[in-house]
């Protein structure tokens, strides 16, 4: 039978684990249980959520996992979310850490339209990290200044350049300028240096006017959509990745994201959401705080969700993009720890070398070379003045 | 200059609060500032943040307001929340308190379309709280027994009975036999009473077929629509609210809404999510859990949510809907808690009464008028076995 396995972590004495663990599995599907006639039983036992492990974690700390029937609910996720993190979201300390879909249910899902080997086809760039960065201080910029310092990034080696996700429709540079001008930049760009460079766009505006707003990014030459999905929704984000109209790979941005996974006590684990939710529900990257940099996440939850990003499963593997804070010195570190199928981002420390953007994107090209070809920056610096400027300014070694 | 005022309370000292207010208010907006240029400061000066207040609160936590320009977005709320807490909600402790638009951002928002008098016009139910209960039990059962229990809740003098919230799409009670049968009983408790209930319908789905589902819901006969909108997004219900084919009142759930309230360090707070940015989005009720029962929330932020939904404003009012754990004996408190433009809801309060769920509903109808008669639930209890039943179950006085 279809069901999905539900784990929360939680507040909960070991004398009264087991009671907890069954009221949550009676009380979010079927209401009561014991108390029922035989042939009531009988007639519901398929709709019963089912206790599967409870344990102590420590002293008034349990991990629970409760299996809840597939015929309960509709397959889309705010009905999962809802039955199995709905009102007991509100029922003091308690988060959840995982849900489990069964293979059946995870077919309703799509998953990444393009994967990590759809956008390095894209890129065409493989066995190494892709590289990314990120516009700087463009709000109440024009279309010029845009253009300039999307050519400076290009002309750095910049495999995608993405959009700030606070960019929003705005007279000075709204898409309709904004993506042709931007494509002129990379043209010019790639004359110089054979070297092709993507833009991600902000796809932004209200949910029910998001698909139109996609079509004419398509339309107007955007190679992939930027989305803030958390502020409007993983199912919203699945209906984009579901739409053939959108052939465009999309890249989820964590925004609004901490006011659900931050606490260590509520919510929902960053694994779950930015990684195998956000995965199932057609991201083909997806961003989170890097485990160094100025906003900073622990690195086992970054790893949870690198991980959930790229296991072994029916869906595409999706690119993991651990950002903020990021210096050409960290290079070798996020490699060791994000592997060869990750991007490597950088906003501050592209726009911020003392020779610009440009030589910030060359001095992390510098660096990822270095790695790939087993040198330490410091050796690499020799023949490499942008990223010898780089190491001076942030360090590394 | 219109602008939205974010209020924040994060974890920094004293002596770095002016500096970390600064970072937010140019970060968040133009990116950086002192070391620009004159002329560009001058350009830039509308879409600059602004510190509006700052004020430490705790050793550690300060309180601080930024003002940012309208200009720099669009008047969403997804835009607004990227915008004041997107990127930021990720930034260590810091938790965000209150969001304040100008009106002419306001109007943009339709906040609820028949408010507390249009539901109370509805009920035909003026000067007293209005009574709602919820179905219990009903994942498994069939339209038979959804009937009995829908004219059972009615006969008890209900006014409005809500779905309950995860009971989705399936194949034993489906919108299209639900809504039916449902009237049905509301039209044979009527015959019997002269007393007209309302049906609140749980609007489930994907996100992009909610209004298809909405408008299906209407035809059918519909009263209200109960929405889990923090399983998708405000924005989504603001759609709903404002599609002029969906005239129904919506009755916002809180499910889900845990994982963004309940911290005391991250997150929003309850008054903002339930009550300020609900109401505006077009929530007509809310429900929320009250400060008692099973399901508790300290009673300042319940206090919190209520006064942001009846508060004067260029909206209309919106019913709180104060829930979980509510039997007879508590509603003198949640009248002198919530006052007359609340509705007292209970579940297992009515369907848990000696006597069954009519007899629950009537426990509930002498309990509010004793309060408004003056007496005591004790002093009431004389002429009415059914409030006597309930007081000696769950006490009460
Ligand atoms: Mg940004
Ligand atoms: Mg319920």
């Amino acid at each position: 039978m279809s069901e999905v396995l539900a784990t929360y972590i939680l507040e909960v004495k070991q004398d009264n684990l087991e009671k907890k663990a069954e009221a949550i599995a009676i009380g979010l599907t079927v209401g009561s249980w014991t108390n029922l006639p035989a042939v009531e039983q009988e007639q519901l036992q398929r709709h019963k959520g089912r206790v599967v492990e409870t344990k102590m974690v420590a002293d008034n700390k349990a991990i629970i996992t409760v299996g809840y029937p597939a015929v309960n609910f509709s397959n889309d996720l705010p009905a999962v979310l809802t039955t199995t993190f709905g009102k007991f979201s509100l029922d003091g300390k308690v988060k959840l850490l995982d849900l489990s879909f069964s293979e059946e249910l995870k077919r309703s899902y799509p998953g990444p339209k393009f994967g990590i080997e759809g956008i390095r086809n894209l890129t065409n760039t493989y066995e190494r990290p892709l590289l990314m960065s990120i516009f700087k201080g463009v709000i109440g910029r024009d279309l010029s200044s845009l253009k300039e310092q999307m050519k400076a990034q290009a002309l750095g080696g910049i495999d995608i350049v993405k959009d700030d996700e606070i960019l929003f429709e705005n007279k000075l540079t709204p898409l309709e300028k904004r993506i042709p001008v931007c494509q002129e930049a990379l043209r010019e760009s790639y004359e110089e240096t054979g070297k092709r460079t993507l833009h991600a766009v902000n796809l932004t505006g209200k949910t029910m006017e998001l698909k139109e707003n996609a079509y004419k990014a398509v339309e107007l030459g955007a190679d992939l959509l930027l989305f803030n999905v958390f502020a409007y929704g993983l199912d919203v984000m699945q209906a984009l990745a579901e739409d053939p109209n959108i052939p465009l790979p999309i890249m989820a941005h964590p925004a609004f994201a901490g006011t659900m996974i931050s606490s260590p006590d509520y919510g929902l684990s960053p694994g779950l959401l930015l990684g195998k939710l956000a995965r199932m529900s057609g991201a083909d990257l997806v961003l989170f705080p890097s485990p160094y940099g100025s906003v900073a996440m622990a690195k086992e939850e970054t790893q949870a969700i690198a991980r959930n990003l790229i296991e072994e499963d029916q869906f595409k593997k999706a690119f993991p993009v651990p950002s903020a804070g990021i210096h050409p010195g960290l290079v070798p570190k996020l490699i060791a720890d994000f592997g060869m199928d990750s991007i490597i981002n950088a906003g501050g420390g592209i726009h911020g070398h003392p020779g610009g953007a440009s030589a910030g994107g060359k001095a992390f090209v510098q660096a990822i070379d270095a790695v790939l070809n087993n040198q330490t920056l410091v050796e690499a610096t020799v023949d490499h003045p942008e990223l010898a400027d780089a190491i001076e300014l942030w360090g590394g070694k």
